[in-house]
């Protein structure tokens, strides 16, 4: 249901780039959970550009609590959390010249023209800002009761990193960084690198990211329609630069066969587990209990400042364009903490479907053999 | 909402593959459709096990129509069609010993051993004839206003076809040969080489299918969360063979930079079009007038004869497995109509959504700026 | 969603009066629930026509379950049930001529002449069938968990019966009873003197139904915007001859003091009660522990064989019509069943929200407190 | 799905009475539709506390516009509206205590404790004021296709007003006046006289209201599940006070008989009317053409200073206690814009799913048989 995702557990977007603020209405999350405002912010400064790799444009994210939260506390009623919009450059932005890969003409055909076009709108990757409050509450939640949730930079560019290994020290070694990569490696100096080269280049670039689920039972996710993969598929792609996902070996299953790529069981410790994991933690739509691994595609920024080829959709002519505002030349470093904050949504979501919605509060996951 | 999927216009999945019946409801298609029993056979035929490379079970689909249809129009009420199951060989299968890569043991977590397991129960492929039944409908009913949708092998193990190129040439194309592959050429020979080289094996072979959507007006989609392609990869995910989507370039958006893959905007003949289509027909969310183009990747059949590690999840104890019964050793050309069927389901829907439920009668698909 | 009723538990309707078969799926409900057909037959026969005082029409309702039950019990994916339509007789209806306060005309402007008109199509009282069966999976599973459900019939033209006083015995004298009245009192001849007065004079009555709900903890409902009235009464109201519904005093709140219909709360026992229970069991949208109470409105069948103006919509000319069909002069009592059965699914589905898909075999309602 | 409402047009509440604000999210509404913040002014003017019966608690209002409105028109995505709480006297309510027929009790066993209890927090009457602010922009557009809603106080403890006659006169009629009665009569002195009454009594009194919808084409809403009447009444049951709803003659069809209140259809000018219309405007669940009538019945507000047997669920003990707060001893008047705001929802959700979500732009109603 267009800006509502979300069963049991619902969240919905509203603002504008350059509107009074943007926010987000976070329902259906039962009460007693607590709300850590710093920790709402450490999620927010994690998404906020703030490197020297990201755009100059600079905002607090001075965000605050309607309704929702008391005491410190999740009342079981709706969490609106609004994010006032500042330090917004509306001249950068002429109405009608469709910026090549952007949601512009795109917007304009569905909008008729009454889209408030300025700075992108509710198109903004500024409106992410509202999801990752949710994650800041979210988050935390799932930690409680032994879930977490990482994503890093798997590729940038040519740059490319190493995939997740030990899953749960990967998941501690993302919390403690701030950069969003796996190792203390000169893989990070590469991505940097990587990014720099593009904005020298008045260019962009496109990466992958690899996110990570850890902790989840056994059998979560629906055969049809809402199987584990449908569900955060869903979620990220309604991120602006997400142009793909797969699963475990995803799209290496291709020239892969069975004999090599099938996950065999085992009983270690009396627990069943895969002794891989190509499937991604996911068989026929419903967790195996081994980790959830999924890989982003992201694609390059559209912003770039070298003139384009593209059209005024108001006049119907063929015009240039050179886009001179503040843009990040890659989103691949800003992306990871909304990745994490959509997943995050879905698991909440499907274990409130599953358990019921005190679920969160029960200190541990509930065994789906209870 | 589980085994339905769409707002609108929404399909029910029920059955099991070894139960009286598999079968689908499809509720708000609007009164006045024409239902042609031959298409849906037809469709019905294109996913059968019928060629030297699927699986021995043979079934007749011999599917009644029980509602929402009447002299050879839909009413406007729920269809329920069902499709008997035949030819069933219980005696094939085990409880307790999870296949390698199947839903046994995640559903058996799921269901905590009641599900009926036999030939995969509920997760079996059988499930998805009530999917391209309804299919049998929507796409004749896309095809009245001008929107047409066609998938292809793109590539089985090694062997690699084209891509869509001349989209509705190629679409038409498709819609006249058995065997969905864009060309007359040798491809064909060598997929089918690479599934016999597999079942001699005792193994099976993934592959990489691609689907184009033509004659979409742009504007469709939406920016949170239900963007084009939030929808069409719920959808397909629920297909227990993919693993991966992607959209346009996808993956390969990861190393390129945006001078190089932003699609030029360009008005001919007083149409805005893009000189490529690196995005897949989707910006921001949200259709830009271009075929929407997508790839999914498809895993290997779990199912292999050879000798695999796994365990009895009733006795906690290891197992091997050899799996004996009747299997395809590749679904890539059988899961070719279904991905047709579930993404009329997703078009159908999201106009339906946007434009009233009549859209369908409308001759013509309504332009954005009616 | 149209045809579809709930969220975690949903229930999909589908058929026409005398198309091949109408039916229902239901899904979601947890694996593991018991399904006696015996049970599901026995409701079915308090809805079918079986006394003096019902329509002639006789129906078998020889139904099939399709799907999801496995060995007795459910699989916890979704159940089909359908049930031929036999002993039709199509002639009795002329398309074009609207039945006054039947849906005819409202139907032909709805779906463009392209309803099955034949027997009321679907919106004859026959698709109640599939709720009722439905019913027979749900209200044995909820007095599993010691909630009942009873409906009895309070008023039937001018007779009048006594509400509901010791609720539960009212409700366990009800199952033991196949008219739906709450004494062996001589209100049963008063109703069926009613409605045989009708018959006689070619014409129908009306009624008030009386539903209570017994064994819910406090604490379920929404405040906005599903209450516990709000998801009652949606479920309620599409039964095509409700046309009013209240909670406790419903309509005598109107000349009410607050000092008079205040329900005091008291401890006994330890426990929370109401002295009395003019809310009809809910606060704020949310059970209060005490036994949920509503009345439903009943209209007069339609259907009489007097001569009555109404319109050929086709030819938009005025014309007499006199109903020669097989009717019910009241419905008072099979709907009792069926305001049951739409109860049933309303309560398990707000429940499974609450407390997860498995509530239903835990043997006791959760406390609200746990 | 809890505190959203609609599926086209989706209605999002959130916020607590003494928290800093509450307010409304209104996400799928056409882009291009006029927002006049005087009208949302007005309307919020008819809800607030302003008159001799009202509670003295003043509220200005001071609603802002954070998103979805641009220069005067809807965007076409969400729109949030926070109206901040000023003028709360927290220390009126003592934790623990259950003020009778209030949802105190029931909330704290939803809530655990943990719920925002000051001033009723989220069950708080204040929180309507986000739905009568969303129908400050959505009966506006109604009114540009034609439709238009009125709600006024039918009976008001022992005075009784007259109903509906000439129900666009009448809509027309208070549209112009403040206080919701359908004539200039003495009814307006009876209403404040039993108000009055009650207040000096310490006591409260209850009411029926009625609502009419005029000009909506027939063919609108569905047979199952969701009828008109089960649209309607589930978002009206969301309103506290209302305990009853019924449409046309409602209760009355109890002692009916078929001949007596079968609405005889006429074609009149070339169009099908009814000559009565006892069924409101709604058969079979849809609306046939005539004005939509509903009567919802308000109980007496809770909240009275006598003296009240009560319980304190903290500890489980007998008290006794009195209201002293500031309190409208009748929410009737109070609750008629509400009533409008809520149905305004409905209709234009229930339209923008049949028709599109530019329905609203069409400057006329489409005609069903287009």
């Amino acid at each position: 249901m267009k800006n509502t995702f979300g069963q049991s557990i619902a969240v919905t977007l509203f603002g504008e780039s350059h509107g009074p603020a943007v926010g987000v209405v976070i329902d259906g999350l039962a009460p007693g959970i607590p709300v850590d405002i710093n920790v709402i912010e450490q999620n927010l400064l994690r998404r906020r550009p703030s490197s020297v790799i990201d755009t100059p444009r600079r905002e607090k994210d001075d965000f605050k609590i309607l309704s929702g939260v008391f005491n410190g506390f999740t009342t079981g009623t709706p969490i609106c959390i609004t994010i006032p919009n500042e330090n917004t450059k509306s001249s950068d932005y002429h109405y009608g010249v469709a910026r090549p890969s952007h949601a512009d003409y795109s917007a304009f055909c569905k909008y008729h023209g009454y889209e408030d076009y300025r700075g992108g709108g509710h198109f903004s990757g500024r409106i992410t800002a509202g999801l990752v409050a949710a994650g800041g509450i979210l988050i935390p939640a799932l930690e409680k009761i032994g879930v977490t949730i990482g994503t890093h930079i798997l590729k940038c560019g040519i740059a490319e990193g190493r995939a997740f290994n030990n899953v749960e020290e990967d998941i501690a070694f993302l919390k403690k960084n701030e950069f969003p990569i796996l190792d203390n490696s000169d893989f990070a100096k590469k991505v940097i690198s990587q990014i720099n080269t593009a904005r020298e280049q008045n260019d962009s670039i496109g990466g992958i990211t690899q996110t990570a689920v850890c902790g989840l039972a056994p059998g979560l996710g629906e055969p049809w329609f809402d199987s584990m993969e449908s569900m955060i598929s869903h979620a990220v792609f309604s991120l602006g630069g997400v142009k793909g996902i797969e699963f475990g070996l995803g799209f290496s299953f291709a020239a892969s066969k069975g004999s090599e790529c099938n996950d065999p069981f085992r009983v270690i410790d009396g627990k069943v587990v895969c002794e891989t994991n190509n499937n991604g933690g996911i068989n026929g739509g419903i967790t195996n209990g081994m980790p959830i691994l999924f890989q982003c595609a992201i694609k390059p920024t559209p912003s770039i400042s070298q003139e384009q080829k593209s059209v005024n959709f108001c006049t119907s002519e063929n015009v240039d364009i050179s886009i001179s505002g503040r843009h990040d030349p890659a989103i691949i470093r800003r992306i990871c903490p909304v990745i994490d904050s959509v997943t995050a949504i879905v698991i909440c979501d499907m274990l409130a479907q599953r358990y019921g919605t005190d679920v969160m509060l029960k200190g541990v996951l509930p065994c789906n053999m209870d």
